[in-house]
């Protein structure tokens, strides 16, 4: 039988995509689910907003600061605050990630950028995120190539491409995660998804208690 | 010491607060924690938007109808799809909330109201909801002089002004838990605020493994 499997739909604007990034490794390793990380181009290019989804001096905004942080305290990732928001050149970043998937290195270059965004404040896409990030994955030599391969008009056309695709599938947002045509958005759904990968349902909630359950 | 305790905002025009509303007696029962509820006049009164969170025909509102059913079913909680929205009188169903909050019968209320939009297709504030609904809580002979009330001037009122609070707290949609001036938005928070409730922090998360934890 074929390994249970995910695809993890991001861009490297979305703040809430840090939770997953810092997570999701064990989650699948301890399921054995395999997850297959797919950038698009934005969310503007996928769904023609035109504005943040999150706009300074909101609620909305406020609440979104202190839930990463809170949630990220939960999972022991470290948030620096306020961390910065919006993330300076979000097009690069995504081209960057495309080519580290097609290269084998995406997961790590993704996994230390969003430390370097949320735990230093050195945001996705910016000259200071890529040069420590391929230091600290062993690619420092390589950053030169990455980055001309990244502006290629090539890697352009296939994000655009795998933008295209996400639309199809009805992805609206990032993180998202689609199995077997379904389509569960936000870092919160990250379980559910798995969840459906193994059992093609979500199975009955554990017995009513203060959560996390069991602990 | 006091009892813990959380604020359950909500309007009778959302979705997701189906979910709470399923689930939320169970889980504060087991937990020994308080639940207030607290109905606003709208979400639109409360953060001045001007349109629907869900618009027909997108890909944001295709994925709320099938996270709502999948997320029932684990929860046990019915749903016949695919559910009627917007409900249809949403000011009136949440000033009979606000009735019913201060008479004591408002979580029998709206455990039977949302029960009749989702499993029946017969939503919030339609006399159809109103009827079945008092009739199924006993208090169908009530059911003139309750709607007079929800009516009245002085309700109106009072719910404009815990709109205002709402607001003041950093609410801005529903369901929405405050807890020791914590907001927490959304169905899939309502664990982190009860947790919030208890101990004031989110303790670590389990062991990675498949959700749900420890099945």
């Amino acid at each position: 039988m074929a390994r249970a499997g995910l695809d993890f739909w991001f861009t490297s604007a979305s703040t809430y995509t840090y939770l997953t990034v810092g997570r999701y490794e064990a989650l699948a390793r301890a399921a054995d689910v395999e997850v297959r990380l797919r950038p698009i181009r934005s969310v503007g290019a996928l769904t023609g907003a035109t504005q943040l989804p999150f706009l300074e001096g909101t609620a909305k905004m406020a609440h979104m600061r202190r839930d990463i942080e809170r949630r990220a305290a939960r999972h022991g990732l470290p948030v620096r605050v306020p961390f910065p928001y919006p993330a300076p050149d979000v097009g690069r970043a995504n081209a960057v990630a495309m080519v580290g998937v097609r290269e084998g290195w995406g997961a790590a270059y993704l996994r230390e950028a969003y430390r370097l965004w949320f735990a230093e404040g050195i945001g996705n896409g910016s000259e200071a995120n890529l040069r420590r990030t391929f230091a600290a994955i062993g690619l420092g030599d390589e950053l030169a190539r990455i980055l001309a391969l990244a502006a290629s008009e090539e890697v352009g056309s296939a994000l655009a491409a795998e933008t295209a695709e996400a639309r199809r599938l009805g992805v609206f947002g990032s993180p998202s995660f689609v199995v077997r045509g379904e389509v569960f958005w936000g870092d919160d759904r990250l379980e559910d998804a798995i969840e459906w990968a193994l059992h093609g349902r979500l199975r009955a909630a554990p017995v009513p208690s203060a959560a996390p359950a069991c602990q």
